[in-house]
């Protein structure tokens, strides 16, 4: 962003800051994930998929066993997946790609936390650390909907992620994913139990 | 969505709602608005927007000059939006789509929000209208952020929007959406303004 140093300077040091992140950040417009949007145009990016689960947020609750603060699930939701801007996206099933997540985001987190001034840098970061944790319920929560929709985008494109991954994934990894939902909002897991059963029968996951 | 029926049932009545609600608020991601992307690569999307505002608004709370409750605005922000799904996206300097862009938007509203179940459907049509009434602080702080947030892209690709425009817009006009912020957000204004200036300088906006 030095490019742009002139433009984003407003005499305010903390506004240039803010200025300057939110400038970084519209990268989440091109960090693709393998997820296809139900219109089957063109696969979603970050940004999208962080504002699709933040709505879904403000609605699910209900399905919940704990009682959840939503609104604090969707501050969280928000920033989960910034990291992925120095990081990049690791997909689900990538097993290599999973082993040096963690020390890959550690220090995108660094990074792009730094822009920020001191103490909203230490906020954002808190955000995301304790989604990664997922232990609070708000944490939870956000585990459930980050799961369920993409999950919710695979079922209604005939399975379009699953049926163009090699190696195919089994039922079993699906579930796998999905098996955050079975403890904290089993309605949810229920429908997305029938529907790989159903994917399963498509040929779209191996069994 | 009557396609989908089979693969969103779920036994559960209000979930099967919410789950349609999910898929057709997808469709956010197909209605392009013409604010250039920071990487200059496309044009931003409804659901990237309201992701980017919902963001900023976690961070520039402390620039308004009343209290605002920053995680209620967020609510609205998220939702601001959503009728567009079926009234469009209407240009912000487009005088005959401002015509009837209140009747397309409340029928649209009509529509949409039938899908959830009532009570969530009358909680996610009040965000919309007290979005749309700009007079809380949430909602001014809101109004500020929707309008900023393009004027920095604006500001970061020489004027995309403004050069591409035909009529290309005055100074005034610009100024005058941006005028939400001079008594809510002063600094924010002040940089808003001194952009201007550097925008009529530039030959990207006429003076």
């Amino acid at each position: 962003m030095d490019l742009y140093k002139d433009l984003l300077a407003s005499g305010n040091k903390r506004l240039d800051m803010q200025l300057e992140f939110t400038a970084v950040i519209d990268k989440m417009t091109s960090i693709a994930r393998r997820t296809l949007l139900i219109d089957r145009s063109r696969c979603e990016n970050d940004a999208e998929h962080s504002w699709h689960i933040a709505v879904m947020a403000l609605l699910f609750a209900e399905h919940a066993v704990e009682k959840v603060n939503v609104l604090h699930s969707v501050e969280m939701m928000l920033v989960h997946d910034l990291v992925e801007i120095y990081a990049g996206d690791t997909f689900a099933y990538d097993i290599t790609g999973y082993q040096d997540k963690a020390a890959r985001e550690q220090s995108a987190a660094d990074k792009l936390f730094a822009i920020l001034p001191p103490e909203q840098g230490c906020y954002v970061r808190q955000l995301w650390e304790e989604f990664e944790s997922c232990t609070t319920p708000e944490a939870r929560y956000a585990d459930c909907l980050d799961k369920v929709q993409p999950f919710l985008h695979n079922t209604l494109t005939e399975g379009h992620t699953w049926q163009n991954s090699t190696p195919r994934p089994h039922a079993w990894q699906v579930e796998k994913r999905i098996s955050v939902c079975r403890d904290f909002m089993p309605q949810l897991y229920d429908w997305c139990m029938k529907n790989i059963q159903n994917a399963i029968e498509k040929g779209w996951l191996l069994p």
